[in-house]
């Protein structure tokens, strides 16, 4: 009796079809893909439509959740999943309808609420996935990055650079919600990440409620450098840019467009760049952290660029255009924008503003020279 | 009679399930979860497992490819597929078994076998994404990239920096074989893809064969750049590196051992990096080339890191050792090293030497400070 | 009667002398050397032990500068000399006593004293050299840089990068003094030098007097980037960095001493660099500014560096130890401290504070990979 | 009797004058003078046409040393001027006519010929000024840097970057001339310098005279680094480039401009630049080394710089204009170019070429974002 060997079948599936730029189907060319599938080849020529269009053609879909859905839904987690060492987090991530139900706003971001109860910790973790927090309303939790306590209140971005031990404690009496960036799907995809457990619970020294952050008070004064601090590290020192600054920022540079000067990046659009302040680069590596104003009644000039971006609704009302899509949008609302698909957002004209915070993944491009903007993009 | 409108059902699924770090298994969760699928939301907790493991954990599976095999099929499709404008080009792409029956040698690299017949000439175009051939074997077809015409031999390395014009002509009476290396799964996942066609056909002009360059009699000259030329290109702009230079470097690194000098990268084991001549960097942003030299009866160490690599053996005979798995290799064979798992390889006792062609996406995450090597790692 | 042909006498004069290292003088030395001269060469052997010392060693001298004598001159300055195009500026710098009575503070950097009366205008020009104002007292003058009025007062510091138009306005009843830091020496050692005049008077609508600069509300919030704006220039757009700004970020260093967490240089010793707030380097290529602050009864420790400083007292009294020399010093005393010459401050026991704002030229050195420091340098 | 305290006279000397410009010379001036001498003090307004030119007025003169001659009174000195420790190097500097007698070609760059006996040894020492050798004629000297013995034959360029230890010593039984480029009174002026004797004979092994140094082995291979050597060192790790590679890279250019391509610089004028192979940038921090070759009969286009240069005649006969002068040149000549001034060399019409070595300080001034460059300059 002859042994059976088991050849695990190929996961490879070609067919010959006639078709333009195809080789023509004949039974030696069925050979052939018989052959490649069980050598594990493909050919370029079945692929390249798919593999290497044009330009980019996203996976993704252009979506919009609705922030009072996502709180309500967040809110009921908090009263039946617990916080603790294993789920880590209460975190409920944004899965883009055209990415297979993966939790992957984007192909190379995440999104996620987060949600604390009154008296939670969160237990303390380090990842190399960079991260940030960025609060569309509440206050109330702390996080505490290596042992420094950092406030978070409404308009406050938090970036928190990869590597780094946190911890997050809600030590207010209404629970709270807030946005978590990462560069999870990233990290995934090219298999680069590290992740550490550290304590279950940080001390009740750490505990503390400062108003200001030991990073800000060594690295938040404008073009102040303390001596004593390395500059050159791969993600910002700075814990937390607060909104009173982000806020006058913008108002500066409506103002100065009013008394006839550069400011604005085109009329009526005022933005900020969350930058590292010892190199001025971006916040992280892989992820571009922006606020955007547009004034009433007014709108910003349609772009696409490489890469994808999420925003944030943080105030007032207003449309946004992205692709073939068109959404009212209020705050709290996030939506994405997929790669080399253009965006406008407009301000309604009863409206005193609209803010918008992004993030992105365009470091990553910049770093590897692909990136590409198009400006009044149709 | 009630309207009924189309709801597309939604991608994600979520079951609640017992297990640790997991809540309970609830009416109240599962209420929960459809709320969260209907919402386009993925909680954290039923997924950090997958998307935040203590260290990379690739889905890409350690392969080999025998170079006998992959040069039959190609040249029966060099028989019976034609190449020409829509498949582009005669090139046959390793499959990871483990990656869904993709053209992925991994999630972030392109390997494939192209095949050119006597005479033929595969149209010109150009692309964002960067590529390269090596030539393993033979000789006779002429790569021209802008206009210039590259001669390609045996042990030849031809960097292709993106956005390059390039096409390819057999000069020759018999077919020709190489690899291309490619980062486009990399460019496919983040979608940062552009690609152009160009002319059909090359001029009679440009259809040359010449033995050197006009890229290597510009900066082919060790440590002398061309004033005339800009030197910080993202791409090498030296076109062709080759064997002669690259056998010369690996066996004065071994000489240097045998007199007791340093140079060699451990005992018995020489390498040099193929670098872009204007900024010493990696000849192109998201690729790593270079070629090592196992000496007789040598062995590498044993080192893992961040990020996937392709070899393919150049000359010699020995084996490898890739994670769990050992093959013994030879001339042409191609295998994955996957992102963080250890790899180590040893020349045999009767062979002269084992060299080996390595690519791979390091710079990548060089760039954005997530790399990590570990040597002598078990 | 012969040709008489006038050939200049050489600039060359060389010695034979009987020394350790040198030759021995025989007339054929003597001859010899009269050949060097004739021919324009001079040895080595002669030279080397002043041109290739061991370490640095300073033609210049450690020396002090009395405010209250430097404003009292530049007054009587301001009663006689009038401001205009040509002479340019009422400026009066500092001699260093061991550089041959020109206006160098070191070898490479220019301190001068600025000084406008009521109502005068001193007129716009531009110039390669770097340029800052640094005010230890007094108010009411604005610097118009690129038509940007500059509010400047007590405590303020000034970048003003090369090659920028810049004049200065008294809009203010009272005289005032400030102090100006170029790195004029260097310049013209180099001879990189280039200057322009531009109008003889600034607009009107120039000669406004803003609490806060276009420039501060474009780039003065701590982290954040005007979006429309490039970030990679050479020198700071900031253009003017606030006292109450570095007095808080030295008042938080120290209390973040004494609640034990890091912050300060050494004990007792805070200390901020000015940085380009779009890079994280210094505020221009060539001159770095800082600003100290000692604990009361506090000292520095000792360091030294390659490359010159020079400090003005901005508050406090204490003392200050330059090489071998001490001094007691107080409100606008300035001094130089020279290369590689130890230097350390201590606060009076009966002083609140000593604060002193610092400029030296550790940048060019930085830049060219030749810095060093050395703490606790006796 | 009152006591008498000895001042030393300031060395500040200033006179009232009558001119444009300046304030008028009165009694009150003259006495306003007076305290600025006494209190070491400088205006601004009688240096400034001195200080801040509208561009760089060069104290150094254009001047020509006249190779035959040199090497005349190097062989003089060759016989009476022992070498050792303490003199160092029987090297003999040019000294600029316009630079007061001092060993300086221009106000940065040192240029020297040195001269070494059979049989004789320079002592090993290392200094962190940038050095290199570049032979005009000549051979048998082997320059040792950390134990690596590199040989000189004419057209050979050696750099030596700061603090690595060296010696010569003469293998042959022919005396041997080269000249040394240093950026010594660069070092000197900005007073940054540091210096170390190492032993006053090298080894016997360190003695040998190999072909190839352990550098080349490592660095010399056209786009290739050996991966066990670090690649971002502030200077070359090639130690030597040698002649054959600088000919046949000139020789390139100008047959791709024969043939219609690009690579010259201008029409007849082909140049490369020695370039640090592990990052593409200048050979060594502070100085530029280039070889320039004009065609017969051709000429390089007229242009001026920011900053000095000091060329050798290589090879050919032809004609330079520095500025105003012009000279007639062959093998060996060396004439300096100081900053700004306008240059342009000419190939005779019966030499079959005009080779040109030229070193400089461009590097300075790039880094510190201060260089320009005007072609075709008058």
């Amino acid at each position: 009796m002859a042994a059976v060997i088991d050849v695990p079948p190929s996961p490879v599936r070609l067919k010959a079809v006639a078709a333009p730029g195809q080789p023509e189907p004949t039974p030696a060319l069925e050979q052939l893909y018989r052959g490649f599938e069980q050598e594990l080849l493909v050919p370029l020529w079945t692929e390249i439509g798919d593999l290497m269009p044009p330009q980019p053609r996203s996976k993704a879909a252009a979506h919009l959740w609705r922030w009072e859905r996502l709180k309500q839904l967040a809110g009921e987690a908090g009263r039946i999943v617990p916080v603790g060492r294993g789920g880590e987090r209460r975190a409920i991530a944004l899965a883009n309808p055209a990415l297979g139900g993966r939790p992957f706003a984007t192909p190379t971001l995440w999104a996620a609420i987060q949600y604390l109860m009154p008296g939670e910790n969160a237990p303390e973790h380090r990842h190399t996935q960079h991260a940030f927090r960025f609060v569309v309303e509440g206050e109330g939790v702390w996080t505490v990055v290596g042992g420094d306590a950092v406030r978070m209140s409404r308009g406050d971005f938090l970036p928190q650079a990869g590597w780094n031990w946190h911890a997050h404690h809600n030590a207010a009496t209404e629970p709270m919600a807030w946005i978590d960036g990462l560069d999870i799907p990233f990290a995934y995809m090219t298999e680069s990440q590290f992740f550490e457990h550290g304590r279950d619970a940080i001390s009740e020294a750490e505990q503390g409620t400062p108003e200001r952050s030991r990073s800000e008070r060594l690295w938040g004064h404008p073009g102040l450098r303390p001596l004593s601090q390395p500059a050159d590290t791969a993600g910002s020192p700075l814990l937390a840019y607060r909104w009173a600054d982000t806020d006058r920022a913008l108002a500066d540079q409506l103002a100065l467009e009013d008394e006839g000067h550069p400011g604005v990046v085109s009329a009526g659009h005022a933005a900020v760049r969350f930058t590292h302040p010892g190199t001025g680069r971006d916040v992280m590596p892989t992820i571009r952290c922006e606020m955007h104003r547009v004034r009433r009644g007014g709108r910003t000039r349609a772009w696409r660029e490489v890469g994808s971006s999420v925003y944030q609704v943080f105030d007032g009302t207003g449309s946004v255009r992205v692709g073939g899509q068109q959404w009212r949008v209020q705050r709290g609302d996030l939506f994405v924008v997929p790669s080399w698909v253009p965006f406008q957002a407009q301000c309604d004209a009863d409206a005193p503003l609209l803010d918008l915070f992004r993030f992105g993944d365009a470091p990553i491009f910049e770093a590897l020279h692909q990136h590409r903007v198009q400006v009044d993009a149709e």
